[in-house]
């Protein structure tokens, strides 16, 4: 076993090749045993084991990698000091799934959402340069994070930086890639038989005394001649990049001859186009990479009610009678649910691939043309298009609908994509009406009344829940009383989980507890506020940072109406929130029963 | 005069060509006598004259054309029934100084911030498809906007849409441009000749019997066949656009010739390329288009100190003995008044061109690797960045320092451009800073601070004021008493225009009032609120959405501290704020003393 020895990249330096393809197999299985345990993302990081280890083999300790999104850095992480502490991934206390600097100085750059590789990574080149340092820069970027506009605002600014941009190309994002730079990519795969061509070639001619390497000159000052006539051969070229590639992203030996020679020659922006297979050396992941994209751990199961399905087929009935309504998705047609949709209304489904600002401006553009847009975008994605809703959606007040999956709280992929932020970005809009559901039936309505409803509004909830209520009538803009009792406290709770806490509480304390289903975050229910002022304690549960939620609006409320009530807000105070399964999240940040009853009991 | 015949769309279609030049004449003097008057954008309107003549003629009233940014849709606006209205341009009650749906039915979508039109076009596009419909869909997106990176995302899913981008090219974003697109587009502009000769070949050969079309069929042939061989021949056909161009975009005969073409075979996506001088027909203007971007009118002049100019200066300063220190700006070196540091530091100045979520990330990666950058951009168009400054700069902790100029009310620019959410985006963020200087004295001061503050530090400001304070010593994190007298009524005020405020209320009312200012937005000076505590009323004063601001956070504090006093707030009360002044914005949305007063009496 060579991983057994490898305790640092020293170690990695001292194999020889053949040693280093073993150790590729050797990493694979390690993967393959530790990830299909821990859950996580399995099929990018078997497709990259090569080039990670040809990156290290090749490069120095302080060159800098950055590793874009991140999800593909566990190898990275094996290979640099990490490998015990794999097993522990995602899990509360242990690895992130993506890239940290403040879990290893190894992680260059703090990575989780897309696109933001190339300009983490010039920054470093300028401040090399500012320095006097000669670390190299190398970013890491699949095809479908290259389909961000700000790995091209970042392209556009590369100017003659060395810099080197690896880009991992296995034809999929998350789902199969779209878009136009996808199709010049599948043209550049096609060249791979013309690169071996020329290299033949040129051998060929330049193995012929004297007059050979005058002819090799020739047909390349033609070449350039021609090109400098019908402009430069790649989509790269536009922006000074020298593109070198496509080659095969899995054959270890020449990635470290072409990584070698590039690191000698580093002078200038090079993008370096391999191609690599997602879930490559195991056969499920290798036919079903989607799937195999993130998967569950073992200890870790689905449950029983999935919003995604519900959100999927419920907009996929309603457009079964309304052709107006449309799906834009960015990336995630099987995430958010709507794989179906995009099987059934195929014409009025859009994937725009990872390109958060332009679904919004897209859908905003069909919404005043007619049509009925529903956006399905995770929370933590939809804040890449804070200013396109705002700016495009809410200022002409445009139907557009925005389905928030991944709301509050979701566990393994930790601080970078926590939907913790949505109540807050969303509700300082004007015009921008915001749902929370409190299960998978309330959603359906939601969306019945989305479908209907001629403003902006956004439906925002978790990806799955084991929690059904009683099937209540969905009043537009009205709250509901979960437990309406002869009380002076309620509790104000926003979706399922924070309801089921609710109740927990209410189990355990002695007294009666009013529970009420803020299922419209904005507006507020100002009716049942009024109707409330005389209680004596008000307690607001929200999956959200405390800064921007709906325990500071009805903060306000309270101030803005002379109201004398207490009110105590449990939501996440002002932090980040890391890896931990869900239910840790919510127990360590005061989402638990003992902490409710502390707080009524005015010990909190 | 043909332009005081022109009522609407119909009457110029009536004109010949030659008329159609003197009404571009016409159009111009009106445009200089009017907006030297009012205010505006002036250069990039003279610019587009003859364009916007040109496609009005030659398309139809049903055929929607969005222009991106919309500042330079005076003409249009001339040429839609809005003439006489051009003088109330940008001014309370009168037209919008961008393109606004809500003003008139001619403006096909709302555009304010740059890069959004393709995106907007392509939905209409998909819309008018899924309905039948036949309108033609035209972007107008200048070279600067191109910049932005969702205007790439939506080049990206432009597939084969019939709709066409023309872009209009003058080499400016409203600096001079940056980035590998814009030298694509210099080797594109020097181009010209070369499709003049091309023409004048195709025309000499065909005009050979029989022969001749067979060598035009045959170079044109051999040309496609190295095309293919040698990739596309423009930046533009990585996306399957058909690129048209370079041509003279001030050429009206020219441009009507090649739009009717246009019109005939719009049946795929294509872009026409124009390049057109900025300030066109105004000497003045013409040489220093920058200068003419944006004027003051008539009645509107500068006000006495500008913290544009001391950020600039101040910045310039610190980097003087500081050289870890760099400026990141987006494509307004001169606006954010970066100009001088430019100058001085050039090698640690960076514009990036239209692209704020490059520019934060960028600077998250200088700052990762031991820089200090300062990124200044306008607070409505950091909205572009909200994830980049959450997820790449605050996560991490990151040193960058954020300066917000044309933060509160913006006047002229309207509902697009206020500055009326960073207070509510960027406190809802953790690790985030935030500062509220109440003149340039404590901007100085502010600045000092934040280059040897070691995590995520904004300070927001207004463009200019003309109110000075006592200078105080800057205690960081602490507010400060502007007045603390026996009272208990206290008011919070956030910036400069808050704090005279308050002093104007105070003077009118006849007992006495605590004014504090309130310089650190985040954290709260829970110090001074608990020294507060036994105070009946507290007014808070911001300029900032009620929702996320400081008022909030005061009330939510009052909350959790069990505080019994009455807590009012100005702010602006959920809603998109129009073009004024800044008097009559503030006046408007409820900051007058006769506001302030009514709320102290309890009458408001």
């Amino acid at each position: 076993m060579y991983l057994e020895s490898i305790k640092g990249l020293d170690d990695l330096k001292k194999l020889n090749i053949n040693q280093l393809k073993i150790l590729c197999q050797e990493i694979r299985q390690f993967l393959l045993d530790t990830v299909l345990e821990t859950g996580g993302h399995l099929a990018s990081n078997l497709g990259i084991v090569e080039l990670t280890v040809a990156l290290h083999y090749v490069f120095d300790e302080q060159d800098k990698i950055i590793w874009d999104v991140g999800h593909q850095s566990y190898i990275h992480k094996i290979l640099t000091g990490r490998k015990d502490e794999l097993k522990t991934l995602r899990k509360n206390g242990g690895l992130s799934g993506f890239s940290n600097p403040k879990e290893s100085n190894a992680d260059a750059f703090l990575t989780g959402h897309a696109s933001t590789s190339i300009s983490a990574g010039l920054g470093m080149c300028e401040a090399r340069d500012l320095q006097k340092k000669s670390y190299n820069v190398i970013s890491v970027i699949g095809d479908g994070a290259l389909t961000g506009g700000m790995a091209y605002e970042a392209l556009n600014n590369i100017d003659k930086k060395n810099m080197l941009v690896i880009l991992n190309d296995n034809d999929m994002s998350i789902s199969k890639n779209v878009g136009g730079v996808s199709l010049s990519l599948s043209r550049l795969r096609l060249k791979n038989g013309y690169n071996k061509f020329k290299y033949f070639l040129t051998r060929f001619f330049s193995a012929i005394p004297l007059i050979g390497k005058f002819i090799v000159k020739f047909c390349r000052a033609t070449k350039n001649f021609l090109k400098s006539l019908f402009g430069s051969n790649t989509f790269f070229s536009n922006f000074g990049v020298k593109y070198i590639g496509p080659f095969n992203g899995n054959d270890l030996k020449k990635l470290i001859k072409i990584l070698a020679s590039i690191k000698k020659e580093l002078s200038r922006p090079i993008l370096l186009h391999i191609v690599t297979q997602k879930g490559k050396g195991y056969k499920e992941a290798e036919q079903n990479p989607e799937k195999f994209h993130g998967i569950y751990g073992k200890d870790c199961q689905p449950k029983n009610y999935s919003y995604s399905k519900t959100f999927g087929k419920t907009l996929t009935e309603l457009a079964d009678n309304n052709d107006k309504i449309c799906a834009v998705c960015a990336a995630m047609s099987n995430g958010t649910g709507l794989d179906c949709f995009a099987e059934k209304h195929k014409d009025r489904f859009f994937d725009v691939g990872i390109a958060e600002e332009h679904a919004v401006t897209f859908a905003a553009g069909l919404a005043k043309s007619g049509m009925k847009p529903f956006v399905a975008i995770y929370s933590t994605f939809l804040q890449r298009a804070y200013d396109q809703i705002l700016h495009d959606v809410c200022i002409d007040n445009l139907p557009v609908v925005f389905c928030i999956d991944r709301a509050g709280f979701v566990g393994a992929d930790g601080e970078t994509h926590q939907g913790l932020f949505d109540l807050s970005f969303l509700t300082t809009i004007p015009n921008m009406t915001v749902i929370a559901p409190k299960d998978t039936n309330e959603l359906k309505k939601a969306l019945s009344f989305a479908a209907e409803y001629n403003a902006p509004l956004a439906i925002r909830y978790p990806k799955e829940t084991d929690d059904m209520y009683q099937d209540t009538e969905f009043v537009p803009f009205a709250w509901e009383y979960i437990a309406n009792c002869d009380s002076d406290i309620s509790i104000f709770a926003v979706g399922g989980n924070m309801i089921k806490l609710a109740q927990n509480a209410a189990l355990h304390y002695d007294k009666k507890i009013n529970i009420i289903n803020t299922r419209f975050v904005k507006p507020l229910d100002e009716n049942i506020l009024k109707a409330r002022s005389k209680d004596k304690k008000w307690i607001v549960l929200e999956e959200n940072q405390i800064y921007g939620g709906l325990g500071e609006k009805i903060s306000l409320f309270a101030s803005e109406n002379n109201l004398n009530i207490d009110i105590k807000i449990i939501a996440v105070k002002d932090k980040f929130v890391k890896h931990a399964s869900i239910e840790e999240q919510l127990y360590e940040n005061g989402f638990n029963v003992e902490n409710i009853i502390s707080i009524i009991e005015n010990k909190g």
